[in-house]
């Protein structure tokens, strides 16, 4: 199972002569070991000392990596293999911290009893003042039911709090929003829409996240018709706003006009619905989409979406072809038409690589690795809080896509999560949205 | 409506000549205003600057302190008057941080995807590894209904977020647990429990808040039978443990054997049923509860409590008497017995007043503003956690309320609750008897 990716460090001592550390990185890479970041942890006259990030996808593989380092020779030791995976979720990533040293009584009574009393009354006489004096305003419930934990599954809401933990940490970082996981031990959609229901009070806003198809589009609705605060599923339109940014800069790369490009969205799940209503929104003249799944091309078409017969049919009729599948391969090379533009999404492996896509003809393809949807919902929640809006609109979906790609160096296909720029640029956007629309 | 506290900093210039200070002090205590804490901002040769904290009834007060101090002549400047209270409470007191710097792709990549899907299938195999590995078992839902906010009654629970971030923020800074308010838009307990019981495994124990009486029973019996993690209502039992350990402190300063003394509580309510419980349960033989409800005394008689006929008859009876009616001045001088403990905890104002019961007799009165439960809970909590144990029990809490007196300086009722280690000894004294009961 490739997604179960195995992330570990070796900390490696080489003699401090050129070709030494070369020497290592073969030995790595020899057993298709990926070696990400590095760092010198001490740089003697005699040797060096370094932490070396490797990522390979199986337990054998790494002894073989192991194996292959320690098989250099005498000089170059391997003093520890380190889990920094584990080692970095030690006793949670996150933690709800005071914004407020309490060192004095006086401190207490402000923020405590008696000194309280007066802003909650201020509160109960105007509930607008909430917004100001208490962090409902700027916290974002991260609401699971642990159906649809990444490419893993139905692992349940504890198996996924990793990844819940994983979004309040960039939403920390990216957007200076306070997440709060929440896992729900239900997936019926009435229990979801009236837990949810029943706490929303305490939160700005409602990211929906992993939770399965069909259950994920029900209870979405709901929630945005009975709720006041903005609510959003990331697997839909988190993703489907990344997707579009991501087929913007494709289409720049290779000179199509999006608008008036025929695009095909292959599979038609929580993301590939949303991709296909996200080109439509954008104003798209021509989405193709196609499911295995009666009931999902149904579904499809009744959000005014228009379906084909085949892979084939829509490989040969689209400029444009998206596919998230979850199949491997899916996508034969001689399927492919040249000048196509072909984001094959699926992680952790794609329909076809984009290696196989280009030497088949493609003008731009890339796969599910290169599309990070870091990028979009930390923004979107800044900008719809900020604007302090009731939804979140395909406009304001749009105006986010739109922002993404603006930022995107040429050739890429979306900027780099890591870039504060990016989210403020989105939260921009969005916020600007939202008022025009008012 | 004195509870309605209003604290404001004044910023006042005096030459920096003796007396001066004294003479500012006077003005404000003229007009009954109460001064609490006092910083130098600026100490010069000629001038003195200091922000000084005042506390007072009404805004007409504040307008007389003002002017009091304005008239001591033009060397004494009022630069400003500022809330603190709302200053402190701006933007909210509490925010989801992320424990872990994200600086690098490779970060990006151990705590999100694709890295994080590693912890995710460890903790599927192996549920206990959720300890380690996520915020769970540090985590405590803050949970109220907002239907008796402080002393401020059903004011809902947006109204009562500032007193919810509050709890969080002394569960961060006096036992490092995350503490995660929850506010209900329901008060029926079946709606209550479902609710709770459906997003409950994202946390470690469960605080019910201000939740009113009588649901507040229902609900805080339910979820503990229920749920399998601690549950406990501040209201009830954290306010118990401080008052049955204020009734040690007092017992030791006036050399009266708290288990064999006579022991009533006035007022049946959350706090007061849960004061018997606690007596009973630490031991004292002979405990009595009175209130004007009869469905309260039943209460009591439900739990083995005993009961009696009127105020006057406990008051003769009693060695040792708290009272927690909210009804000020209910307790008539003329009722107080030579030698007696009288604990009056109703706030703002006490049944009566610790001057009056003295001067009545009494050995030794105090009223709520000593009896503060911030030194409760958080150790509770943290004890309970380190311990690993389903439940809090009334073991735990007597050891609890022990350690607080053996924590307590003579002559005091509790500690003071910035003392970082009354939160240590609580802890500890909760985790070894929840240890020891296994």
């Amino acid at each position: 199972m490739a997604l179960q990716e195995i992330i570990r460090t070796l900390i490696v001592e080489t003699p401090s002569k050129p070709g030494n550390f070369a020497k290592v990185a073969t030995a790595i890479g020899t057993a298709r070991g990926n070696i990400g970041d590095i760092k010198i942890i001490k740089d003697g006259t005699l040797s060096t000392i370094r932490d070396i990030s490797v990522k390979c996808e199986s337990m054998e593989q790494l002894e073989q990596i192991i194996e292959n380092v320690r098989a250099i020779g005498p000089n170059v030791n391997i003093h520890a293999v380190t889990d920094d995976v584990l080692k970095a979720h030690e006793g949670g990533k996150i933690h709800m911290k005071s914004r407020i040293d309490v060192r004095s009584l006086g401190d207490l009574q402000r923020i405590y009893t008696p000194g309280v009393a007066s802003v909650c009354l201020d509160i109960q006489k105007d509930p607008e003042k909430a917004r100001y004096f208490t962090s409902i305003g700027n916290s974002v419930a991260i609401v699971t039911d642990g159906t649809a934990i990444l490419g893993l599954g139905n692992i349940g809401p504890v198996a996924g709090m990793p990844v819940m933990e994983g979004k309040a940490v960039l939403f920390d970082q990216f957007a200076g929003i306070s997440g709060v996981p929440i896992l729900l031990d239900t997936s019926d959609p009435d229990e979801v829409v009236e837990t949810v229901k029943h706490i929303h009070q305490g939160f700005g806003g409602i990211l929906l996240e992993d939770i399965g198809s069909p259950h994920c589009f029900e209870i979405e609705e709901r929630l945005k018709k009975e709720l006041n605060i903005p609510v959003m599923h990331d697997d839909q339109h988190g993703t489907a706003v990344v997707a579009l940014a991501s087929v913007l800069s494709a289409s720049r790369s290779t000179a199509i006009d999006p608008k008036r490009a025929v695009i095909g969205q292959v599979g038609l799940g929580a993301a590939g619905l949303a991709i296909c209503r996200m080109l439509m929104a954008y104003g798209v003249e021509e989405v193709y989409g196609i499911d295995r799944q009666q009931e999902a091309v149904d579904r499809l078409q009744n959000y005014g979406g228009q379906t084909l017969e085949s892979l084939e049919q829509l490989m040969a009729t689209c400029d444009i072809v998206l596919a998230t599948t979850g199949v491997a391969g899916l996508i034969k090379p001689e399927l492919v038409r040249p000048g196509q533009i072909i984001l094959a999404l699926s992680n952790p492996n794609p329909e076809i690589t984009p290696e196989d896509a280009l030497a088949a003809g493609a003008a731009f393809a890339a796969d599910g690795r290169m599309v990070n949807n870091a990028v979009g919902f930390p923004g979107i929640f800044r900008g719809a809080l900020n604007a302090g809006v009731s939804e979140i609109t395909y406009p304001m979906l749009v105006a986010a896509a739109q922002a993404i790609a603006n930022h995107t160096k040429p050739g890429d296909l979306i900027p780099n999560p890591l870039d504060p720029t990016v989210h403020q640029v989105v939260a921009r956007a969005v916020e600007k949205a939202a008022q025009e629309q008012v």
